[in-house]
């Protein structure tokens, strides 16, 4: 792919040299992230920031990713888009909202409606998230925080072995996941969630074609032994039709230390695309795992701002420019408090 | 008018000079909303941007404005503003939030309310849009923009003929334009309205008044015949008592290609203030349109963008240091994707 | 108090060398909020501005403030946050959000979630109100005012002499400035309220154990003689559990010019933390004092401005930088239009 320009749709869009490159330029703006440099690449240049879907921490971490480039950003979070309820329709205000911005993301309940905007756009467009179809920068920083995690302990993402934990059908985390690592060889996933909750059969099919190895369970304890990664996620009780199915199937599959101890390898490591349902009927990631060093849901969350600058830096082609418009931080670092 | 330090709360403030004045302005700038430079003249300037009325493009518009001359925007969206519920008046809340910032934009429901918030801020106020009022930056961008559209075809603003078609009575942004076009001379103005939906007799009398040749008419097709503009406005269903009366009007005239062939003479320029409602029963201005080169609804709403800038240049007193603080833009424009 | 790196939770964290540390600071500020020079010295940084609980003037307040020092603004607005909604702790929100941010400020309804908050967060955290508990930065402005607005009569703020007007067992403003004017000597308070809305005994005895003069009435005009500040509240309706309770102490007691004539010693400076309710059931606070020279409520609301600008230095460490990325102000003030 040339990133330069190109919108950011789907996770279908990437091959394994374009992962490569992204995270290569994601790797060199680690000193930016954690606030040892500042660039102003970016100066003068603005994110339209489109969250037609309440969201909290995809748009700050967006926003917070341009500004850290050096942009403005200037938001609609109003679920309700006042042009939209007057009858516009999304062409329309893709034509328009193209005109005050160098680049957008957008997330948007209705699967396929970011796709339909970047159509109409005359800037790129960046998939933040549409229904439960795509959210690729998720998956793009789940798999930065994957080979992350496991370099530490000389793995590759080839050979990797992971366990899908929770709800596969509505998750479009999972789903993103499972697509991108269909392009590296040698993996093995394990899908642990209810029946009524399994990952989409189309899609375990494409798993399967694409020689991943796929193991199905409905039990938690035999599904995280012998992996390198589980990976937890939410009941998404939003893209239920009835509320009432949601509540079923909560608090079935909870992961905590005990359970952890008792099945998985050393150093298996926890991720969770967040938030995590802390509430006692749900829990599915007890608050007893703060002390494992193997949670990495923070280190997840924190990649997710390297991840998304590197993403602006290649579709507006500046990854070659970050350093010349660098500058020393002023402030103390108080990261660790 | 002297710009600077001014309130922009009216059309009615502008002569043919203050117009021309801003128009340069704007030609001047550009080159910095189509990025070809990036100017930071307001480095460190804050723009209050205060919304009680839902708005989107308007809101966006001064923003990216403000931000492409290098200052921030501090927002309040929240239409039921929390100070106000809590009982303050306009008056201290002008007072208030005029300490945070350089200049303010705001849009109110009710009439009036702006002028009154003017009179109490310490900073200009640019208005916004107070009820069905005035917007005074819509007539502006529209006047900009017939002048660019008509240049095109060698024409100036003087001697034109247009046609405004559809909610005469509660659009505000026809009323600005009527108003506006009262300045120059030898113009031809064809309101074409439902009945109860025409321009209130005070603004016609207005236009007669100003020597504005004015021809009132119920039927599209005749209306649209030997003008340069059609200016095609939506149904504003928000500002009436009984919504179900706006139901009666929508859909009565709907613009189309093939009414546009039989009728317009060639070249015939198409706008809009947008949003338009482009749902089935309403569909003022046809889809079948997008491909015609005489529409021109986007370059209008780009418009916007220069023209607030220049407002914003000529009221805070930098429209001569604008090109002192411009540096060359570092990322690849993507405009025309 | 080790003012880099800490967090901003309570007034018990200063004593009076922290005060006069913060006041010298807030004193270099000046020549910034009153836009004679601008500073870039927070070039880069990002402020998250989480307000769990609708707020107009304290958010814009420490966003223009955090602007003014050269910083991005990332807000979260939305009352019933998402995160939230979808059964995340505010331990997740921390962790998660402090990585997007070098310094956060947060208000929230519950009494004690800021704190709660701010030992999960690893970035520093200022409290912009939490509940009826504690709203630090609002005391720090309050005295900062009373010691600008005394030094013009060669008074300091020992000795001080203050009567605390209106709902004094809600308000978390008057609960601060109570305990702030603890570390001063010879302080004399006059309680002024309602018997139901008194302030609440264990502050009331702490005033006491302090070696403050506390006085109590009901009677306003002799609460207010022999003062140099008289502070007013609004009735906090949003905090009673009854509203038609709030109704009834509305208006009872309503400051005007005739009873500050007959009443209050010369230059007798009036306050209120704002916003007042100038509803005509309510009106603590006449608008005919709007001429009253000793009406300081607007230049308190401006004193925020260098108040928190001189916390975010402190606790970033760039007290001493400010001047050194300092530039001329290139646009025209317009501040006494």
């Amino acid at each position: 792919m040339d990133f330069s320009g190109s919108h950011i749709l789907s996770i279908d869009q990437f091959n394994r040299s374009d992962i490569e490159k992204l995270f290569s330029v994601a790797d060199s703006l680690e000193p930016y992230s954690s606030k040892i440099k500042v660039t102003r690449v970016l100066e003068g240049a603005i994110l339209g920031s489109m969250f037609f879907e309440p969201s909290t921490r995809t748009r700050i971490s967006f926003g917070a990713s341009f500004n850290l480039l050096g942009g403005n950003v200037r938001e609609i979070t109003e679920v309700g888009s006042s042009s939209l309820a007057k009858g516009e329709s999304l062409i329309d205000t893709a034509k328009v909202l193209s005109g005050y911005s160098d680049i957008i993301v957008m997330r948007h309940p209705d699967e396929g409606s970011v796709q339909k905007f970047a159509e109409a756009s005359r800037v790129p467009v960046v998939n933040g998230g549409d229904g439960a179809n795509e959210h690729p920068s998720q998956a793009l920083l789940d798999l930065y925080t994957i080979e992350k995690e496991l370099s530490q302990n000389k793995k590759s993402i080839d050979g990797l072995r992971i366990a899908l934990v929770g709800d596969l059908k509505y998750g479009r985390a999972v789903h993103s996941l499972c697509k991108i690592l269909s392009l590296y060889s040698d993996i093995t996933i394990k899908l642990i969630s209810p029946e009524a909750l399994k990952l989409p059969v189309k899609l375990a099919e494409q798993l399967t074609k694409a020689n991943i190895e796929v193991i199905e369970t409905e039990n938690l304890e035999e599904g995280i032994s012998e992996v390198d990664i589980i990976y937890v996620t939410r009941i998404q009780e939003e893209r239920f039709k009835d509320k009432k199915d949601a509540i079923k199937y909560k608090g079935l599959m909870t992961l905590n230390q005990s359970i952890y101890t008792a099945n998985c390898e050393p150093n298996t490591v926890i991720m969770h695309p967040l938030p995590r349902d802390s509430r006692n009927d749900a829990n599915e990631l007890d608050s007893d795992l703060y002390e494992n060093p193997n949670l990495a849901i923070f280190r997840q969350a924190d990649n997710g701002v390297v991840v998304r600058m590197a993403l602006f830096a290649l579709v507006l082609g500046v990854e070659n420019q970050i350093n010349k418009f660098s500058k020393p931080v002023n402030w103390k670092i108080n990261r660790d408090l």
